[in-house]
């Protein structure tokens, strides 16, 4: 009989975060002060991170001890399991071997726990009293929430304002873990009152609620500031996943010629990929591992190399990206996590030496290929999950086409039951195919003065 | 380290169902003719089941074989982890060792799919092209849909209409595996017509829902019907989830004490306890189960071993059954699932023997315990799921007052991602305490003209 399924026990939960940083080729080009332009130090980060997730920052150590009491916490969901997808091959008659690791089994339903546990316990290590956020879709906030609740921190999310009232239930997951959600732009910041002062009714942005979130912690001793995605200590907590799933590959006695998964900020593929990059890098492997973005925000696959802010406003440090401009807008997509101009750090350099592959789905080819997993594997996935799946499709058509078998593996981050009216739109046909013209990406990046990376 | 999940492999998934009416020492009385009154046999079912499924209604047989590809659907997510709820242990400061046997990892998010599968499994091996339904919160309606789609069969559900217009994620979800789903009452059957005649906006009932249901699988030789609980076969079904349960309690060197499980129509509480039972009925042991059923639909606690219809308009044969009367309606609480004016036959009968026990809970004690079980075991609970919460939370306090360790496992049936409304109205605090005056059951009681069991 067939085996769907390859877990892990718990004693097999990584004992240490992989930093790919140490393997690589050229390491990234240090981050500029968004004022003078000069570098910076990781001391630039203190009023925002404990020192812990600094020092992950910007460590050379190849590997990372982690935490018992973090590793405590992931039990409660880890290791997650890894599944062929024999229904599926079937399905689209492909000579390729499919698996999937999946994250949807966290609390919060994604892989965002695995960075938000750590996160939370260093916080409370270093004795903050609160964690301020922003969140779009919920995704994040609710990861967030979870953790903080787990270590007994106060947790603050400002979520953008059209998804507070569009994703009710996002919020409720979040209350019910004790955390304070607030529709932003919100009159308890600075930046909140002057938006609000502009606009009463203004329906907010993740930009703004970055900013409200980055002042509340700026401004009290006891309160810091997390981010879900972007920064190199997210991607090194990620690296479970990879790790896990290549242990699971093992078992199964195979190794994967390709690795997908969905791209927005970086977190979630380099999460599973970092662990097979370093078989490339350290022992001359040729996995090809391949970053789903969608084609309404293509900053891989249309957007350049250079300098550029971490946000909309511009008070972040510069950090050296692909970037579609850091006042490019993407269409209003379901997968709120993919809608963001830039590429973390990490995963931008990669692509530049050509070390990664990026490929671009538009948002209805997306959802076909979600039903059709949904119809054959049963988990529906999360819209960000469905570019993955799409990318997925596409090599095994081209398997097919050849004659030849591959073995791919795809990151499946998170279930869909949070993003149902993404589903039911997609049903009624009320989804518009988005393009993005070539003339929009160039007047965005026009708009740049940024330092172009030497 | 403290283990929190015990995991079983795909190959320990269990081979055979266990059926208890072998080992009970009464056996359930038979099922009347709703007209005649006389006793009937399983013949009267065969225009709305397939062969197989009326074979397993009534077999004396102890143990059923599982087929193998029902076992490989099960493999999607069977096993299921069981989980030490060692945080929420240290949370209530009770010496009482704490277990939970997590369903939610199915596609459709409960312990429904368990029979889904083999139903519609069977109805495909009979040649049947259609399976009809009713669901009400829809936790049924879409494990059917999953399960159809499984064995591409069509799937028509109806869903009773308020919950159509409340729930519209549900109903998207079996959009999404390829089922048709109609707000009840609808013109498609005569059982809906005579409805919207007298009440063109009438919000529907389950009760209406099954007449429609059941009126298309009557009138359409390919069609058949399905039931989601009540039926000796549902339960029957149910019956891995404790069998696997009771190899992870042996894994863990513990065994329970006391089996608690929410209580619809039975065959949640029957799917967990009937394997501990068993060694109750087999080897003496002294297993305490207990069925958590909601205040404001208190059968067991508060209702009177009938002979009763099935639904309301009193058209099924006349079951055997702890009742509130066929005309009982049931507050609306959110545990959709839990609002049956009924028990299952053989659990009716286990109960008059005092061979389980039986406990109610209001519906503000259920969200009160749901909340701290989210809090601190990170999975937010179906509602339906709470009221085995609650009473958890209960007997863990007894331990803690009597200085007595005891071990508890319970059926941790579905989480609540389609069920923030819930906890959002618990949380705005406009929840209202149901209290239900024995009056109110007494005069639904009076109604009943059916026979007394002798």
């Amino acid at each position: 009989m067939k085996q769907r399924k390859i877990l892990l026990t718990e004693n097999e939960i990584p004992e240490k975060w992989y930093n790919i940083i140490a393997d690589m080729p050229n390491k990234p080009l240090p981050p500029l002060h968004p004022g003078t332009k000069e570098p910076i130090g990781p001391e630039a980060l203190a009023p925002l991170f404990p020192m812990a997730l600094i020092e992950q920052e910007v460590t050379p150590e190849k590997w990372v001890d982690i935490p018992e009491e973090v590793r405590d916490v992931y039990k409660m969901w880890r290791p997650t399991p890894l599944y062929r997808a024999y229904n599926l091959e079937k399905a689209l008659d492909t000579p390729a071997k499919i698996y999937y690791k999946y994250e949807g089994v966290s609390p919060s339903g994604s892989h965002k726990p695995n960075t938000a546990v750590p996160q939370a316990y260093y916080n409370m290590k270093e004795g903050v009293k609160k964690i301020t956020t922003e969140t779009g879709a919920g995704q994040w906030g609710s990861a967030l929430a979870f953790a903080c609740n787990m270590f007994d921190i106060a947790c603050e999310v400002y979520m953008v304002k059209i998804s507070y009232h569009h994703k009710p239930y996002r919020k409720v997951m979040m209350n019910t873990w004790g955390a304070d959600v607030f529709a932003s732009p919100t009159d308890l910041t600075e930046a909140g009152r002057k938006i609000l002062a502009q606009d009463p009714d203004s329906p907010g942005s993740l930009g703004i609620a970055i900013s409200e979130a980055v002042e509340r912690a700026a401004t009290d001793p006891d309160t810091k500031y997390s981010l879900g995605s972007v920064l190199n200590h997210v991607l090194l907590h990620q690296t479970v996943v990879g790790q896990e799933a290549l242990v699971q590959m093992e078992k199964a006695g195979d190794m994967p010629d390709i690795v997908i998964a969905p791209f927005g900020g970086g977190s979630n593929f380099a999460g599973l990929s970092f662990p097979f990059l370093r078989l490339n890098l350290e022992e001359g492997k040729n996995i090809r591992c391949i970053a789903s973005e969608p084609a309404s925000c293509p900053k891989l696959t249309r957007g350049i190399f250079r300098y550029d802010f971490g946000d909309t406003v511009g008070m972040t440090p510069l950090l050296p990206m692909y970037t579609l401009g850091h006042n490019f807008v993407p269409a209003p997509i379901h997968a709120g996590g993919l809608r963001y101009h830039g590429a973390g750090v990490i995963v931008s350099q990669l692509l530049k030496d050509n070390l990664i592959e990026a490929i671009a789905h538009d948002n209805l080819e997306v959802f076909e290929a979600g039903v059709e997993f949904a119809k054959h594997e049963g988990i529906i996935p999360a819209p960000e999950a469905t570019h993955a799946v799409a990318t997925v499709f596409k090599e095994a058509q081209k398997c097919k086409e050849e004659g030849v078998s591959r073995t791919i593996l795809f990151n499946l981050c998170g279930h869909g039951n949070f993003d149902m009216k993404a589903y039911e739109d997609y049903f009624a046909g009320s989804l518009v195919r988005h393009e993005l013209t070539q003339d929009a990406i160039e007047a965005s990046l026009a708009e740049l003065d940024t330092p172009i990376p030497q």
